[in-house]
């Protein structure tokens, strides 16, 4: 299983918006190959938005980019984004559910 | 929800004893409240250990390190880590199967 740690940052005022976009793109990523996706916030400031992944395949995760209601809410939330976005691949061994 | 972002770094040689050990202490804590704990490692180091965690609570964090199996389990890694430890706390919103 392949993992991913991103920190997005967004514009000052639009986090909330942001996590709903991400929310709202969940429902059928357990379809395309997805075992984790959650959306957390970082408690001492308003605009880091932390998304933790968990993945089948690589493949999975790149075929995942290509759905039309992921795409959708890229577009939705990309003019929200400060630009500042970190991202780390992980090699996931197990855990809770997995 | 509340989520624990952690990284910890082991002495070299001693990675994959962590994991398992992590893995061990991972089943009895579903029925303590917890949602996700998920333990990956660093594609490009051979020391650190990333365990992504999803409390339903506080309390129910803290409650679990009262167990037997988690002392238990901390006792066996304490000696196999090099002593580097970051953790960060979140306010987790949602996602897959949350």
């Amino acid at each position: 299983m392949f993992g991913y740690l991103n920190a997005i940052k967004t514009r000052p005022g639009h986090r909330e918006e942001v996590v709903a976009i991400l929310l709202g793109a969940v429902e059928g990523l357990g379809e395309v190959g997805c075992r984790q996706y959650t959306v957390a916030v970082d408690p001492d400031d308003e605009v880091t938005i932390r998304v933790t992944e968990v993945w089948e395949s690589e493949e999975a995760h790149r075929a995942s980019l290509e759905l039309p209601e992921t795409k959708a809410a890229i577009a939705r939330a990309m003019p929200l984004l400060s630009g500042e976005f970190e991202t780390a691949a992980t090699e996931v061994r197990g855990g809770l559910g997995l």
